[in-house]
Parts: structure tokens; sequence; C-alpha cells
């Protein structure tokens, strides 16, 4: 498959210029950064493309690619509900073209999501720990929040978690994120870690998420440009390309 | 829902009888062991059976049950092929009866499988380590054989895990279990714990399960008893039951 | 060595009548519970005292075993400073005997407390996590206070644990005991457990403790009952038996 | 203090440069690497010289530093019992200067050796697990066979660890070090990570070292630099520097 990048001189586009040359079954069709025509993937037979710009451009990025039938695998930010509608209706035009936007192509934190909802009602109770760098500046993560938002809408009409907890001191329980505590650690060291905890009598379920570097999401974007043709239409988030059953 | 336990007086009957008990939705109709005749079953009104007794016996009792309808929930073992398609013809004949034979009750070690095989085209390497008490007689336990031979099956095709190990010492790399890498820890303190790891670019992702008491069996029977009813016919394991989707 | 108990009819003494009887280089001398005249042990040729007897009784029992030049091994509650100075005022008239008082016998949670003191000066962050069975009272766990106590205490005039965390939900960062952060997870299907994570430039270093029974203080205590008599006089806490350098 | 690179354009050294500059205590006097003469050192008024470079030059960088009393903090490798003696006898002539070699300088390396030795002897059973990327040529790790050793030696006299397995597949309880069993864990993503686990009667502790990126050596390198002053003579391994008791 001939598969070209946008944003290519840009930190992620640079590094995902670098994982298609190295995949042994995509050819690198074009590197595109701000100021180069569009017109160069029509030129160069691209197949699937790969969007790691800006908010700005993505929208007319994704207008040329989906007139030309060419896939995109996009992991710019800014979709609003509105911006979504509206790549919903130029794919209306092209049955075609395929289109995946994920806010998060790293596979392991996906799946964890995923694998939390099944677990959910099978236990009493559920805690997450995020563990990240010290830089962050929000705790817990955007990452936990969703987690434990995941959890909670599944547990609906389930007893909260028991807790005989009656003198302490604040803080120590973590934060409340819809009836799931949520605890957050900051270390040096440390890259983005993420640990769910179930219990029931008896037993205990983790599951642990380690992104180690800055490149973990290489995989779910390779996965995507694989895999999006199959999906002609709009997907959203990796989830529906992971065959999970 | 009227429940009565089969073996009341063995240890695991014993811990059922008491759950059944301390459960608000169930209700105990009658505790039998050997000698007591089953029609104390038909007598109490009995509604739902729950069965860990003998290989020498269980068949009896299933004819029983099936006959008059009560559903079963079986930890019993020895459930051979033959002994499968015998159940499954009693119960062609009362469609109205339900029986759940499985072979492990304990809901995260059944996740920690239904999980692992999902997972398990998803990463490019995969390794299970299983932690047990040191007077475990086998190594590696059963469960993690089985876990092993899920994960390889769901890989068949892809490449094997990237291992560039060429010096080293008998047995560092585990055990291989067509192809998944094995091992065994044998510690005082433990009891029953597995973890499986995956990894690819960047990112690890860990399913671990902790059996820390001989009652985690406990959750899956009550959830079988609950559910059987629904199935109408054999359903063999837990996992049809835990909505997993 | 002859080894008697007191408290013998109790939970925690009957524990320890089964170790003493299963150890192969002691011999139960006596079992003593309410009631039971203390020269049994005078009359049994008794070398060694466990006592997890009551505050009520206690200072009587160890008055009696140092008059006669009988060691003591004591886990039972409520010393006070008055009360260790009496002690220590009774062996200064008998140099012979020896006194062990001990507020937690576990191996594993002294040798914590004691590798989180030697490591704390060498990490830039430090964080507990303590996770418990949910009927427990306190978050966090006294354990964990005095644990974050000791790491405070050994990093005086250190810089506090970096952190940037500027927004987020209450709670997240855990409870602050002396400027290092508790978490306390609460989970059905948990014992005791308790994490210290360390961390600096590119490594982090963990040191977790696990408690699967009730049973964990038995190695402490014959431990202790095997080396007191070395050492004449009052020690109070096991971690001077184990050797550490 | 002024301190200065050997070795300052190879991987190691540039960043020891970077390190140096940031550390708000120490002041960057030189750079040096091959072809620049060593009289730089004296005329820039250094104190301290890091010395990453090569077995082929670093005993004529350290037979000057040793003889104008400037003291070295050294990573190089290829350090025989031959090559030890020279250097002692070197430092005989000048009990000003000090040097330190270290095969290792992770803190959180050595500080779970050190651990790992005090703990060795109170718990029943031991087990090493170390994970590596799967590049690792070597199985298991130099580390882990080195911190078994350590273990196996603290251990002497001791009943081995406790075993009950009889059936099995071969490689399941790992490689035997000297009596301890070591499992070593390849998996894409990881980086190099240790892991020693300790049990007895109801409790496990658990030492983990992770080390997520290759600049963990530096905090190790900055104390070497801040303390080998305060011990004049030879020092082999940062275990000295790092105040244990």
């Amino acid at each position: 498959m001939r598969v070209a990048v946008l944003g290519a001189k840009g930190k992620v586009g640079a590094t995902m210029v670098d994982a298609v040359r190295d995949a042994a079954d995509l050819e690198l069709s074009a590197e595109i950064d701000a100021g180069d025509p569009l017109t160069v993937l029509t030129d160069s037979g691209t197949e699937a493309v790969i969007d790691f710009t800006h908010p700005d451009v993505v929208m007319d990025n994704l207008k040329f690619l989906i007139d030309n039938g060419i896939h995109a695998v996009v992991g710019t930010t800014g979709f609003t509900d509105a911006r979504i509608a509206q790549v919903e209706q130029w794919l209306s035009a092209r049955p075609d073209a395929a289109v995946l936007i994920a806010p998060n192509f790293a596979i392991g934190a996906v799946l964890t999501m995923h694998f939390a909802r099944q677990a959910a009602r099978h236990f009493e109770s559920v805690e997450v720990i995020e563990l990240h760098h010290p830089h962050k500046a929000d705790a817990p993560s955007g990452t936990a929040v969703r987690t434990a938002r995941l959890i909670a809408e599944a547990r609906k009409g389930m007893p909260p978690n028991p807790d005989a907890t009656s003198t302490g001191i604040e803080g120590a329980r973590g934060a409340d994120v819809d009836g799931v505590p949520v605890h957050s650690i900051r270390l040096a060291g440390l890259v983005a870690h993420q640990e769910v905890l179930f219990g029931t009598q008896g037993e205990t379920l983790t599951i642990r998420h380690d992104s180690l570097d800055r490149t973990s999401f290489v995989p779910g974007v390779l996965l995507g440009v694989r895999k999006v043709g199959q999906r002609p239409g709009l997907t959203v988030g990796i989830e529906p390309l992971l065959d999970l059953s």
C-alpha cells in the first residue's frame, strides 16, 4: 500500500515517516508539510494518508482526501461534534472513502478501557491508579478519568464499592470520579502508566498499561492504515479495528 | 430462588451452604450429602442445585435433576466427552431444564483468559508468569498451560515472539507452550497468581489474577445459580454468563 | 529450647502453640491461659515464653519471668513509656534475663520500613500506596503512616517531591503525611499490602509487602524466641534481630 | 566544584556533560575527548573528573589524575585485578587523591542488591525475575546472575527453597543460579527491569527495579562526583557512598 504522511516534519509525523519506511508491506509515497501542495498525494498514487497536523488545516486536508478517494488515518486533535458531522457529510458523497479519527492510538490503552468495561459488573470493588512523570499538570490524567467514567457507566444499578473507612487523613481514598476512586502518583523516572484493580471475594483482577516511551502510538497508527480501507465511511477510535468479541 | 447444595458436608459444599444462606436473593432449601435421598429436593421445592460431589455419583444426580426440571450448577470434575454427550441427551428430553458445568468458577481467572485471547493478536510479544505456593506438584499450572494454548491459537499465522537470546543458562527463558514462554514461581506465602504480559513498541499490557483464598469460586457459583435458568440446555464454563462483547 | 505460650487459648496464642510444636528445634514446655498458675513455667523448666495475653496481666507475667530468669517474647499491646521504664528497672536487677517487646512481628513489614529509610535520600520522589480489605476503618493504615513518617524524617533537608500538578480533582494526589503522599486502596478480596515507590531520573525502585493471611507474625515470633537470649535486657521491635547492616 | 568530562563526545559522556551543566552545585570545567591534552584539566582548575572513555586509555588517564590530585569517577570498563592493584599503588603515593570505579551507577540496581542480601536469610523462599527488551543476547541478565549469587552466598547453611514440583515442562522453574531460580522475560516495549521475590509463612516481600531509559546512571555518577573526595584512596562500587546501615 502506498502511504503518505501529512505533517511529516513534526515530531510525531517524522516518527511515522520512519515507521512507514520500516514496514515491509507499506511504501512511503510522499512526505508533506506546511506549504507543500496536496496534489503531491494524487500525483504519487497515494492510497492512504497519516495526518498528524494541526486543527487549523486538518479539515482542508480531509476535504481533499475524501474528494480524491484517499483513505485517512487522523491523529490531529480538535474534532468537535460539528466537525465530525461535516466529515460524515463529505463521506456520504464518496462511499468508497474511509476516514479513521482517533484520540488515542495506543493499543494497550484502548484495550485497558475495553477490558475494564467488560469486567466492571463482575466485581464488588474497583479502583484506578494512574502513575506519571512529575511534570504532568492534571491529576487525575484524562485517560484515568475517561476509564473511571466508562466503568461507572457499566456499573449502573450495582451497589457502590464496599468501604468501611470512618477515620483518616483527607485525600487518602483518592479522587471520586462517578463513584470510582482514582489515585494519581507523580514520580520522577516514570513515563505514563495505569492500573485498574477489581476485587471480589477471595480474588482480584488487575489490568495494567505501561507506556514506556513516546512512540507507543506507532503500532496503532499502522494498524489503522492497514485496516481503514475495510471500513468505508467514518470510524472514531481504533477499538472497532481490534476484532474484539 | 430456592437452592440446595449437594455434597453439603464437603469443604467446598459447606462453603456454598454458607454463601447461599448469606445471599439476600437466595433461600437454602436443602443440604444433602452421601446417603440422603434425592427426593428431598423435590419435596423441598428446590429450583436449582449446586453440585460439588464426586465423579462416582454426579451422573446419577444429574439424571434426577434433569428428569425433575431442577437446574444444576456443577463443579464436580470428571466430565469426559461421553459424559457430556449423555447429559445433552437427557436434556434434549427436558427442554426446560438447564445445566451448567464449569471446570473453573473463579471469575477473575475466566476473564484473564478471555482478555488474553482478545489481546493476543495486537502485541508482538507475550509471556505468562504463574506464581503459586511451594506445595504445588505441577509446573506450569494447568491454568497457565490452558491460557498459553488459547493465546497460541489466537496468534496463529503471526510471527513468533522476537527473542535475540543467544547465550544463557538452561531454563531461563521458561517452558515453551506452543511458542508462548511460561514461567513458574514457587514461593512460601503465595496462594495462586497469574500474570499475562503483552508488549509492543513503547508499551506493555499486563493482566494479573490473584486468588488470595480458597473461596474465590463462590461469586462464580452464585452467578451460575442466578443465571443458569436463562440458558436452558447445557452450558460449559461460566464465560457465556459474563455478558462479554 | 523449652518454650511455653502464655495466652495459649487465644487465637494468636493457639497459632503459636502449633508453631512451636512444628518447629524441630523447639519443645513446647507449657500452654498457659487465664487462671493457670505461672509456677507451671518454673516447674516445667521453661527457658523462653511467648506472651500474647492482655494489657491487664502482661506486667505481672513479665515480673515473674524476669525474676525467674525466663526470656520473654511479647506481642501483647499497651506498652506505655512508664511500662517500658518499669520493665527496664526489673531487668537491671536480673542481667541474665532478656525481654523482646514488638508491635509488629511481620518480618516483611519491618524490612519494608528499614529499606524505605535506607533508600529515602537517594531518590527525588517517593510515594506510598497501601491496599487493604474494605472492612478497614482507618485510611491510611497505621503502618503506612509510620512508614511515611520514617521516610520524611530521613529526607529532612531535601527538596520536596517534584510535582507540577496545577489542576485536578480533590483527593487525587492522596493524603499528605509529612510531605509524603499516601494513597489508600480498599478492595474486596485483598488482605493487607503496601508499596513504597521511589523514583529518580530514568529509574524507579518499588518495595512491596504482601500479607496474605493472618499468620504472617509466626516467623517473626519464632525468630524472637531463638534470638532473644543473645540480647540480655530489653529489646523493642524485631529489627535489631535481623542482622541488618 | 569544578568538574570535567573525559570522553565528552561519546554518548554517555555527552549525557554527563549536560548533567554537570544542569547541576546547580557543579561547574563544567572542561570537555575532553580523544586527542585533547590532559593538561587542560590542570589548566582549568578541575577538581574532579568523570571518565567514560575506553579500556585502552583509562589507565593513562588515571595515572595523570592521581599524580595531579584530581579526583576520578570512572564508568569505563575493563578493570582486572591487576589494573585495580596498579591504581591502588599509584594512590598510595598520593594519599589526598580519590578514585571511584563502579560497574553500575544505577542507584536503584545497587540498592536492590543490597536489600536482597539483607532480606536473604529471613525468608524460606527466594526467586528472581528479570524482564528486558527482546534484543538482549544473554538470559539471565548479568545483573540477575550477580543478584542471585549474592543472595545464595547470604543464605549459606539454610535449607533450599521448598519446592514440591514433581511433574512439568522443562524450563518452567527457571534457570538455577546457585540454588536461586532466575526467570528471564523478553518482551517488546520493555527496557530493563528486575524483581526479587521473597516469601515465608503468610507474607511475601518484593523488591522491584525499573530502568525506564538509558540515563538512569546519571544520579549515581553525580553522587559519586559529590562524595568521592570524602573517601581518599580507591572505592569500588557506589554502595559505600549510599550511607547504608
